[in-house]
């Protein structure tokens, strides 16, 4: 035992010269399932198994990505859209939304190809199903916030994601090739969904939340949050975020600069008594207020 | 040019016999700064400052890490409180708790030590300052998806977070070093944030969205949403968060699973009627509902 914890896991990745040949000492290497300094070795049984470290380069912990983006490099936007759409039915919308636009960015190569292709499963309906954050809108979040490397400009994308995503009418998307599990539903959906009728389904929610946007949307067209019109929905709305997402980084990386679009002059004029700065009411917010607080439209303060 | 072009970044990372050799190769490349395939060269002027690339072993793309843990490996709480309060003064609520979990996580070596320890910076007061979800929740979040093999236990512990969140009354961590950033101004501090008052600051805000969560505890204290107090609050907020994540993860790493507390017993009155597969208004949410929906309290329907 004393001559194997001499090459546990740790100590080999604390050994620079080991390099590429490690890989084979690793796969060799021999130790039980209760030593408990040895994991790896059950999940690389053979040197095959072990999967390759990254050649020298733009590493993951090199953030923001900017810096290895080509010049004048643009996304391939209705790349994105169609990817992120049937990504939502293998995953969910924020995994539609990451997978769509880090396929594109992954052709670059390092560090973009590193990144785990499905870190945004986590996130689909709000997060685990919740009703938080959109999970589309936070997939393109988090791809702002790896690609960025200017701070003001990255937080505006951002500010502008969610603000946008509360004033638009989704869906919008007409995908290029209908998914199959909407073609094994069809006799499910209930609403029409050809391109010529997609016009009829969008809907402002006012919110960039999840339960607010899901509820609303199923409300008004009269469908239920957990059937296939819902899923129909936001494959589309997946497509509408990630390519919104697409669009604002083209014009970012062409200008080197953005801007949000401002928060409306309702929520403006709530600010004028409830600014940050009050007391005993102050608010802390990006978002527009009468949305939730509908109350407060008439016969306030 | 033509013989230039035969040796681009990316054609670099093409070749995998070139590994370590490469590094000098690539400092040592020259390239115009015209040349849009050669823009890594003007971020590696020399072999010493091009990242060297990570060893054999366990790669960020290998989603989840909790294979790449030892057994019985248990997080140190009191640790990640501690190096999150720190951290909210360094970047916000998101990156404290970001920072405060992978810090431990990083001391096993690859591949959280891979991680961009500023992963977190945009997710401060609700995203970019956007009052969307708490960002130290959301940095737990992140966290667990990075790490949790157990899909059903994964989200649950998501779930948890937020749901948790929505309930406990904070600030709570009584911090073991005051952060210098806080003692500069602790002239301007108005309440009492000694460790025996601090019982008396908490409240429960009934939301894990940044925007209501801030809003409400400055409101009830009777303090500025921009002031000091509540950086004080937000940072001892992001260690119990970050704190609830680490007992959350030791829990599960010990057993192998996890199970959310249960929605509150009038909100799932609300689903008998309003359930997501209702119409014409299903819900979409696994939130508490009367925080928001208040006026549905008394006189619904």
């Amino acid at each position: 035992m004393a001559e194997k914890k001499e090459l546990t896991r740790r100590d080999l990745l604390g050994r620079a010269g080991l390099a590429f040949g490690g890989v084979m000492a690793f796969g060799a290497l021999a130790c039980s399932s209760e030593d408990d300094d040895c994991p790896l070795v059950e999940e690389c049984p053979t040197p095959e198994e072990c999967p390759p470290p990254p050649e020298p380069g733009p590493q993951v912990a090199n953030l923001p990505y900017q810096q290895f983006l080509p010049a004048n490099y643009q996304l391939d936007v209705a790349a994105v859209k169609e990817t992120a759409y049937h990504g939502y039915y293998n995953g969910g919308c924020c995994h539609g939304a990451f997978s769509g636009l880090l396929t594109e960015l992954a052709k670059v190569g390092q560090p973009f190809n590193l990144l785990p292709m499905d870190l945004g499963k986590f996130g689909g309906g709000g997060i685990a199903g919740y009703g938080s954050i959109c999970g589309a809108s936070l997939a393109g979040i988090l791809i702002q916030n790896f690609v960025t490397s200017n701070a003001g400009a990255r937080a505006a994308m951002m500010t502008e994601l969610m603000r946008w995503s509360e004033r638009e009418a989704f869906p919008k998307y007409d995908p290029a090739t209908v998914d199959p599990a909407e073609v094994a539903a069809a006799a499910d959906l209930q609403l029409d969904w050809s391109a010529g009728n997609l016009v009829n389904l969008g809907v402002v929610t006012g919110s960039h939340l999840c339960h607010a946007s899901v509820s609303t949307w199923c409300a008004a067209k009269g469908v239920a949050a957990n059937g296939k019109d819902k899923l129909a929905r936001c494959a589309r709305l997946t497509a509408d975020v990630a390519g919104k997402v697409a669009e604002m980084m083209n014009a970012y990386l062409s200008t080197g600069a953005f801007t949000a679009i401002a928060l409306d002059e309702a929520s403006k004029a709530c600010g004028t008594c409830h600014g940050a700065g009050s007391t005993p009411k102050p608010v802390a917010s990006g978002m527009a207020c009468a949305s939730c607080h509908s109350d407060k439209a008439t016969g306030h303060p």
